[in-house]
């Protein structure tokens, strides 16, 4: 028998049960999500609960102070630094996961799944009234939960809830950013809008098989650097990015009238897939090696889609296998396959009311808005009476379109505020701005970037992301890696340049 | 916060938590078999040793004895049968679980899975000299195994391994039975042989796309009742049956060139998947809704393939399916597709070296011989040295081939030994003599069956089995449950019966 670790080897040993655990739920919930039949799901949901448990239990053991002070003893020279990270890293977490009571964290889990489920169907009826009751308990144990975390992290109500998708995200520093968009955007979008109307674009005719979607999309992630030795691609209602570093499932769905999204979908999940199994291989069990917040996981699925995917250069390398697989027979005739055209299709920019089929011209109004109103929801500046109101006026003004009596295409349009996830949105936006600077600093470094991604060579930008990025995992904080990576804090500069480059110069 | 449980509840409880344990190690074996990409191997392995150090906690729980005490005394009253069978239950598979020291677990799982791995590469360069000493220290530490098992169940040492997966089944009772068809075999084998000798069989020509394979597959399962509600087919190196009662996994592989392996693999599993799915619903999460061991699982599973997939009138019924997808131009003018000519494909006896390739009339032979070598070798009475020449001298004996220096073919063939897996052969055989029971039984309580099975209604021969067998999970001992179905114990009289009806009259 072994002698009971400890200090950092029993912290290690921790991390490593909690990372065991968290394996066996990635890929459980891959399989509900891909491959389970339906008949499995009350059976599934008990082993998840457990799963859940015994995670708890791992964060909840009382001689974790304990192993933490001693593996800050042990780590306190200067010799490893990664493990000071780790140990960081750790009581981050730890502190995340445990500073709820349990029976509080109980009832908000049941409230938010109640209310969640309602919303799935509630939400097709266009029912708010309905659904605010359901939607009004969510709120009032979300805004006690806000105040815990504030406590704990001595932190805003709101930065508390930032703080569990972004660490070390303030809302000072994301309403400089989100006011200078604010008055970018409003002049930027007509003039775009404007711009394009006297664009002709073919839209290729389908059916499009799914198994030749599939193709397609398996043969540009391979292309691009997905690691089929290390992952897989599959079918799932919602597209993901699931799974473990060493073996990371994404999704996506297809459409046999429209395989445009299906496209962009699974290119999308392909650049969060890929800063998963660039994650530090030494580290992978231990916090430090996790991703380093949401808003630079977006960032890498918003650079291989937005940068790199929707760019004239990526699509006059892939519209041969486009029109090889979406078009077999239709030859070298058809225009709608031109990497010209495709490129019109690709970065139509058109204001809408859905969020999730927004252009990345109008995107970050929807995420704006989202920000300002939950940050009064959370607050307790904003009743829930209002909210219609409020959706409606902002969109209006942000971009022309009310939502008067259209709740399902307004405030209950996404998942995320009936699930209880306050704090996510403004990472969608902020992954978007920092995969503009990330390209700026990289094509400063690789000035031939741009020929390379046009002729389907993506090994320097892989090798640059690997090592700016990647390999990182959790071991600078955001700021810090955004630094390192760009030589600069977060700003909106780049990615200004690049809307007016592709949107208005292009 | 709910007082903490005592007695049959605290048992419960107990049992659940291995139960979704025992789920998550389902569902993650299913995907690591069928949909794991090769580099996802190694962190797989850590994840599912830390599941198996959970499970082994959850065995090992201090508080068990004390638990199964109050258990006992709560259901000691007639009231709740099932309850108590419960308890007996779990006290049986606890002790299983629980009766080796955990050094000594780690010990054999090590010398296991070396073996194992070793056994892979070696059989295939036929190399015994190389395997054996990998094989002798697993050898050694079963032996040891054994005796320890003995001493705690206070049954012999081979029977205490038989009992892990028969419970109740018993060397005394196996010689008996095994004897029975030793005297009979020897002289029916070369009589259906001669008999066979002017059969003309067309085989079906292929290639078979697997994709047309699988939808007859899916579409005979779904005939004879697999829940698609409650399972999935897949493909995997190795046919296996797994997942849970609720969402039933079974796999089979497919050859281009032969269908008909693939055909009686998913039939095989899908009597497997009909037992797991039948099981009885408010008793799934705990021992005594588990079935009632391998021989009766077996048995399932062989009732499918030998007793009625295989039979004249499953073929009636399913030769325009087989037709229809594996010759879907050649239309009806194919003799191999006839439901007579697919009648002697099916049922062509061939001794041969390999077990699993085996036919069901030579198949026993197979089964006796490792009996009789691994109670030997367990016991202490076989040597490996004189292993191979015992093997030759048995198969020449018995099936009147000869495996000098073809070990491969011979006592190296099965990865049940190098795998540990002692104890575990005899449940094939006893399985398809319990299915021939049941079916005599079967038709004499519903004798229009046959018609019913040729015209594709299973509904009868379902609901039958159902409540004979599958709904009654392992409330009984197996010799319980086959005198309760049968109205007989174990006998050898039905599966002449079947051999007889099948080969030397049809």
């Amino acid at each position: 028998m072994t002698p009971t670790p400890t200090g950092y080897s029993a912290l290690e040993k921790l991390t490593q049960r909690i990372h065991h655990l968290q394996h066996l739920s990635a890929i459980v919930g891959w399989d509900e999500a891909v491959m389970m039949p339906e008949g499995g799901s009350e059976s599934r949901a008990g082993a998840m609960a457990e799963l859940n448990v015994m995670i708890h239990e791992a964060y909840n053991g009382p001689e974790i102070p304990e192993i933490l002070a001693r593996a800050k003893d042990d780590t306190a020279d200067e010799s490893d630094p990664w493990r000071r990270a780790n140990v960081r890293e750790f009581e981050r977490v730890w502190k995340t996961q445990t500073c709820l009571p349990a029976d509080f964290v109980e009832k908000v889990t049941l409230a938010c799944m109640r209310s969640e489920q309602a919303w799935r169907e509630l939400r097709s009826k266009n029912d708010w009234k309905g659904f605010k009751p359901l939607f009004s308990e969510v709120l009032k144990l979300k805004r006690e939960e806000a105040a815990i975390r504030a406590q704990v992290t001595g932190l805003s109500r709101y930065d508390s809830m930032l703080e569990i998708y972004d660490p070390g995200m303030r809302t000072e520093s994301l309403q400089r950013t989100f006011a200078d968009l604010e008055s970018f955007l409003p002049e930027f979008i007509p003039a775009v809008v404007e711009q394009q109307r006297a664009d002709r674009v073919e839209r290729p005719r389908g059916p499009f098989p799914a198994e030749r979607q599939r193709a397609l999309g398996t043969e540009l992630m391979k292309a691009v650097g997905f690691d089929f030795k290390h992952g897989r691609l599959d079918v799932s209602h919602h597209p993901f990015c699931g799974g473990v570093p060493r073996d990371v499932r994404i999704t996506t769905r297809y459409r046999e009238d429209d395989f445009t999204q299906g496209l962009m979908g699974v290119l999308h999940e392909t650049g969060h897939a890929k800063y998963e199994q660039g994650l530090p291989q030494p580290w992978l069990a231990h916090p430090v090696g996790a991703s380093r917040g949401m808003a630079f996981h977006e960032s890498q699925s918003l650079f291989m889609e937005m940068q790199v995917a929707r760019s004239r250069e990526f699509l006059e390398f892939a519209a041969p296998a486009i029109r090889r697989h979406m078009a077999p027979s239709a030859g070298d005739s058809d225009p709608a396959y031109e990497a010209e055209n495709l490129r019109r299709l690709f970065t139509r920019v058109n204001p809408s009311y859905i969020r999730v089929e927004a252009d990345e011209v109008t995107y970050p109004c929807h995420v704006i808005l989202r920000f300002n109103l939950e940050r009064a929801l959370i607050g307790g500046d904003l009743s829930l009476d209002d909210l219609p109101g409020e959706w409606d006026a902002r969109m209006k003004s942000g971009l022309g379109l009310s939502t008067l009596g259209n709740d399902k295409d307004g405030c209950m349009q996404d998942v995320h505020w009936p699930a209880g996830l306050f704090g996510y949105f403004p990472s969608y936006t902020l992954g978007a701005i920092i995969a503009a600077q990330l390209m700026a600093a990289l094509e400063k470094d690789h000035p031939s970037l741009r020929s390379e991604v046009a002729a389907g060579d993506f090994a320097g930008m892989n090798a640059w992301l690997r090592k700016a990025v990647w390999s990182q995992g959790s071991f600078f904080t955001t700021d810090e890696l955004l630094r390192k990576a760009t030589g600069a804090p977060l700003g909106t500069e780049p990615f200004k340049n690049h809307l007016r480059r592709r949107y208005l110069d292009g």
